[in-house]
């Protein structure tokens, strides 16, 4: 008998149908004798709707009052889940996040998980019960709602896991795991059985929407092993863990992408000492977020200074540099936002050279001009131009040998 | 400076702009220098629509889990409301039944308050904020959501009034207070200046939709003036209070009509002590007022009792009903659900004799046949065929000389 957590997404829960058919689900994992407390996000769309309300009523309304709001999204999906279970003949009682309690800082709308308190979920599974929990919630210790901002839910599901010490975390979403790449641009995508959490990590934040990165991390900290599958199908999914021998040995485990990028270049910086500091000091006090750097070598003692934000902060970043760059006397600012970053991620680059020439010949090949490059430890990341996006998704991803046909034993 | 507690329904603030307006209000009470909370409502019509999800998941869904379902619609209108007094510049704290807390007993569905807590609610207000408080439910002994009813928003906010020690509870609805009838049948029809909670409590079991019934009792229990008057013009509304010399010298001070009851005859009952009590044990078993109730002089040892019920449970009624009848070997079951219930209330009734007479009288006049009758202290009421409703409604009004012609002095 194992203590299993489970998790459902918006799309999962989306309608009375689909949550009946969650209820089906979590009936069955109890019926094999298993302890089964149950995670749940709103109903597909219903956040959206509480968010648009709460932008009518004020100007930036992020804040306490914010979290009441789109805190009932969940509520609501935990009563209709339980009242589904009950209905199928199982016990079944739903916790708010403050109910548990789940513990947080008071950063409302991005909050941090600070401690989960297990006893009543722990008598509840005792007592035979399905314990169903609201994603996305918790409350911080002067009693005030907060939530964990845009696909907290995985991160309630990780904790939950983690708190209870549970024996698997699965996390049932739309998709049927993790990819060797988007099967969208490439059919030949292979379902991956095994996945890093570094790689997980990585794949997360450049862009695979499978998992939120903060609940990967969750994971690795605790060393929670979180099975990623489909809510509509039967089918295995992904198991994202700690590093084996066995990652170790495939250099290339999957190909991302992300078009939602700009690019900003600053020409002709002044190469004194500060000036990066100077220039990117703005952009943290708007919290905005700057992912790739490139820094070229000086000539006459001015150099080029560029980076990318997301689009929707780009607006604002290219009015801020804009100024600065004139305060510090540098030259042209020039912007793109028809970039696309293209990277592959893999445990066994550590332990293998070769991998970026190898991934920018590919490129070269296909006549795929590259602006931008950054790496870390698993990741090599190329900024190109947007249309070329499919076609070195396709050419890396073939050039690693990722695809059904490369690899005989899955991994 | 007095400490003020609004009370805004589902109407009230049914959408974005409507709430906007509610803000405004509140705030020209705050700037009057007076401390406000505020009891609101869910958004008209989002409470059925989570009742139908609930129905939906489970045939009877009434219980704990229903309950965490239908609370977010008030916990939504909260947030939203605390947002735009926030925008209007307006310091304002939104509290949820539990935040307050509003402690209830156990009784989902339709929880009874058993105490409110004040230092939280008196701290905010203290530091200048105004309070909104969701209406309708609180939170048992136990940390589990609790609601208390339909229009419960209305006991929550003369609860609060209550416990706040407030000098006034406003009831904000969309009508412009309580009238001598039902404007839509009477043109005539007149507002009340005052009604004591007494009559209030008759008109209100009566039909009258203006305060839900169990918040008047706790009115008159903690003698809180209540003034009910509308959200959407600035009229003068019906002040509900204790009674004074004013009242007993009016007579009859409304007309109130029900169609919502249904009516069933049991013939040839054996007149034996105890038979009553067999008859509704089963429907008080399952949950079923009887509201009026006739029995005839006895007859050979055989007797006709004749009640009435509401009409959502006249088909169960039924049923229970002729079981019985059948058990006590009595004749005949009729029932007839095509009546209606016209009464009239006034508090003067008290230290008036013929005022019965005079109704009879009235209704003989116009040949509208009586077919039951029921009276208390303050009122008399007579069950007629539901065609001659109107004409019944309009002909008392007009008989105790209720209308806008008929006084010169409004009380």
């Amino acid at each position: 008998m194992a203590l299993i957590v489970q998790k459902y997404g918006g799309t999962s829960v989306g309608n009375v149908e689909r949550i009946r058919n969650v209820a089906i689900r979590v009936a069955q994992t109890k019926k094999k004798g298993h302890k089964v407390v149950v995670a749940v996000s709103a109903m597909s769309g219903e956040t959206n709707k509480l968010v648009s309300l709460a932008n009518q009523m004020k100007e930036f309304p992020i804040g306490r009052e914010y979290d009441v709001v789109v805190s009932t999204g969940e509520q609501v999906t935990i009563g209709l889940l339980a009242l589904a279970l009950q209905d199928l003949g199982c016990g079944a009682k739903s916790f708010l996040g403050s109910q548990v309690p789940i513990i947080t800082d008071s950063a409302f709308s991005r909050a941090r998980i600070e401690e989960i308190e297990t006893a009543g979920i722990l008598s509840e599974l005792k007592r035979g019960n399905i314990v169903v929990v609201a994603g996305f919630q918790g409350v911080d210790r002067d009693g005030n709602i907060t939530t964990l901002g845009r696909g907290g839910s995985d991160t309630t599901a990780v904790a939950l896991a983690a708190a209870l010490k549970a024996d698997v975390c699965e996390i049932y979403t739309d998709v049927e795991g993790v990819y060797t790449t988007d099967p969208n641009i490439c059919p030949d995508a292979r379902k991956l059985k095994k996945v890093s959490y570094d790689e997980m990590l990585e794949m997360a934040s450049l862009g695979a929407k499978v998992l939120q990165t903060r609940s990967v991390e969750f994971a690795k900290k605790y060393n929670v092993p979180v099975m990623v599958k489909s809510s509509f199908t039967d089918a295995e999914g992904t198991l994202v863990t700690k590093e084996d021998k066995d990652m170790e040995k495939v250099i290339v485990s999957g190909v991302t992408y992300n078009k939602d990028e700009a690019k900003i270049t600053v020409a002709k910086v002044p190469d004194r000492p500060g000036i990066a500091a100077k220039l990117f000091a703005p952009l943290t006090k708007a919290n905005i977020n700057v992912d790739m750097i490139v820094q070229n070598v000086s000539h006459d003692g001015h150099t080029d200074l560029t980076f990318t934000v997301s689009k929707a902060d780009f607006k604002k970043a290219l009015q801020l540099v804009e100024k600065t760059a004139k305060e510090m006397k540098a030259g042209k600012v020039l912007s793109d936002t028809n970039i696309a970053k293209v990277s592959i991620v893999g445990a066994g680059m550590r332990s293998h050279a070769g991998v970026a020439s190898k991934m920018f010949e590919t490129l070269s090949k296909e006549n795929v001009n590259i602006q931008m490059i950054s790496t870390s430890e698993i990741k090599i990341s190329a900024v190109v131009d947007a249309k070329y996006t499919e076609l070195a998704v396709r050419a890396l991803h073939d050039a690693f040998g990722l695809g059904k046909g490369d690899v005989e034993e899955e991994r």
